[in-house]
């Protein structure tokens, strides 16, 4: 991709002419949507309900959603129980439609984001840092899907053809990014802008990203744009040639024991974004003194370290989850800026069951969008 | 103890009349000392070798040494095989008794410390950085005992009359602080000193103390005097009154499961006095967003967190080790500014034994000091 402004083709409800899109009596209206009928069951197309826009709202209408490894997750409830029909999908790219009446920081046709949450306490003293994702007022943030909004009604993600939110939650899609390619940055990208951040990946840092998928690809890319010395740790040399393409200084295999011996002691952050069990103490030999490890998924089972690992060499084991959202929007300007999008495979809407198939499979290279418009 | 110069009474080996404290035929000499002659076995009187001093070497009378948990765990080779005889000792507080030829820091008369290490690569990042204690050149740092050093002979600690150590390795105790309850501050107060500064422990943050033992109560006496609000959770309340005594603003049973729910999401640093096998997923609960947790001792087995309690509110588990020279030195000025000493119970040599059974029983408040003018 390039750094010129981009011409999206957006095909919204009302050029489509679909007639599930239509008001309701309150003022909402029915949006056509890909769900879930049921935990584990196929999704299909449906119709979900969009709250009529408030004074602050704006409607958007999207262009492209991203499928991210969670949607298959909560659809299969393997985090606890989740709330059907399930519409995911919190990489949400489109451009807004209208506008609520006291809305400010949007005009109709402006290019537009929605992450992983839609809404926040407003309140709390992440909030008040900006960072939503950890909100600690009332049940905390609330999600783009798969949650329950502040006002009672379940929320649904952006696998659909409209999105009602509140202008604070949208996030400024600079011209420069393709829609297409932008969509992924709003969960993955900014999973990993956040802890390389943090944890300050630049110019003569050492940083390695553990797993090459979804996830791992935009870390090398961001990581490089960020002047870090990148390596990418993954189980095999398979993907070696596009690690090196993404930007990635180093690669090596994580199934020949020689990596954890030669690179010990060497990388002052690692990002983990394998959600699989891993021998974690093994990771963190690799750090210097002072180096950071940070997990970006959370394995299912609890993991298990060896806290001398720690000891030595006054190390850390981090978690970070998304970011919040003046992060999202520096990640945004910063990868417009660095012509940084996902590596994508479009697909139509008939295609996400099989999708979902392919990134259990780890058959991606790298993130599955879907043409909102086949919805 | 007040903020004025003390008197100390040193009991020099010269003074003491000791025949054992002899030259011997290469320029060394061989010093009373107590150790153990064999694994898990009683420490005995008998004498260890100490070299002859080279140009940067200083000799030091030791008046004090603490007995140090870790000093019980390495006798019992809890932690893998040990060098025998071993002397042990790492909290030494005495005065140079003599000096090298070149030797520029220090005089006759001098009140020195000496903590875990005795030396290092002084090369490396960590070296360079101040940081000894975490020295990646060759084998790491010289531990004070059961180690070898950089010249092939064992290490012997500080249950001893005298030692001979490197100038640089040696730290200013000052006037304000009596030596005996400095000894401990060498091991113990900087153990607690180094994370709660570098993890900023100060006014406006709030910090609990897990354990109120040997660690732990001058953890409590240094985050206070930092400024920081000092919660000690410890498993029961009976060392509350202590604990408040010591500085401690609140404090908590971890027996009690209330605890956990009413201080959810209330501190911005833990640290972590105690190695027995802890819930820390419950721990790191208690921690607001970017909290860390940091351990200061290594559970002999490994520990097994939730990943999902580090990913809601970005926060941490760290380890820190000890401390460097640098940052010793300062928390000695520290602590001299501030009056802070441990509480110890003085014993005599011959008590060694018992008060190794007295530690592991927890039966002490809150450090046994050997009176080396005993050995």
């Amino acid at each position: 991709m390039t750094n010129t402004t981009v011409t999206d083709t957006i095909h919204t409800n009302a050029e489509a002419g679909d007639v599930e899109a239509a008001r309701t009596e309150a003022g909402g209206s029915t949006v056509a949507a890909y769900a879930a009928p049921a935990p584990k069951a196929p999704l299909e197309r449906t119709t979900v309900p969009r709250r009529a826009l408030g004074a602050h709202d704006i409607l958007i209408d999207i262009a492209y959603a991203g499928i991210c490894h969670s949607d298959i997750h909560q659809v299969a409830e393997d985090w606890g129980p989740g709330i059907f029909p399930m519409v995911p999908g919190h990489e949400i790219a489109g451009v807004v439609g209208e506008v609520g009446p006291e809305v400010t920081r949007w005009a109709v046709g402006d290019r537009v984001g929605v992450g992983c949450f839609v809404d926040s306490c407003r309140e709390c003293d992440s909030c008040r840092a900006g960072l939503q994702q950890y909100c600690t007022g009332g049940s905390g943030a609330v999600f783009t899907y798969n949650a329950v909004g502040r006002d009672g009604a379940p929320t649904y993600g952006g696998y659909a053809r409209q999105l009602v939110v509140d202008e604070n939650y949208a996030l400024r899609i600079p011209g420069a990014l393709p829609l297409d390619v932008a969509a992924p940055l709003l969960c993955a990208g900014i999973t990993l802008y956040s802890p390389l951040t943090r944890w300050g990946a630049g110019p003569g840092r050492k940083v390695a990203i553990v797993g090459l998928g979804g996830l791992g690809h935009l870390g090398v890319k961001i990581a490089r744009a960020k002047g870090a010395e990148v390596t990418v740790l993954s189980q095999s040399l398979r993907k070696r040639e596009d690690g090196l393409k993404l930007g990635a200084h180093d690669y090596r295999a994580t199934s020949d024991p020689a990596t954890f011996t030669e690179l010990a002691g060497t990388f002052d952050l690692i990002v983990n974004t394998v959600s699989a069990d891993l021998d974690l103490s093994g990771y963190l030999g690799l750090l210097r003194t002072d180096g950071t490890l940070v997990q970006v998924g959370a394995p299912e089972k609890p993991v298990s370290i060896n806290a001398h690992a720690l000891l030595v060499g006054r190390r850390s084991l981090a978690g970070s989850m998304i970011g919040g959202l003046p992060e999202t929007q520096e990640m945004l300007d910063f990868c417009a800026e660095h012509g940084i999008g996902a590596e994508i495979e479009l697909i139509r809407a008939e295609q996400i069951n099989e999708a979902y198939d392919r990134v259990l499979a780890s058959d991606v290279r790298y993130r599955f969008v879907i043409d909102t418009a086949t919805i």
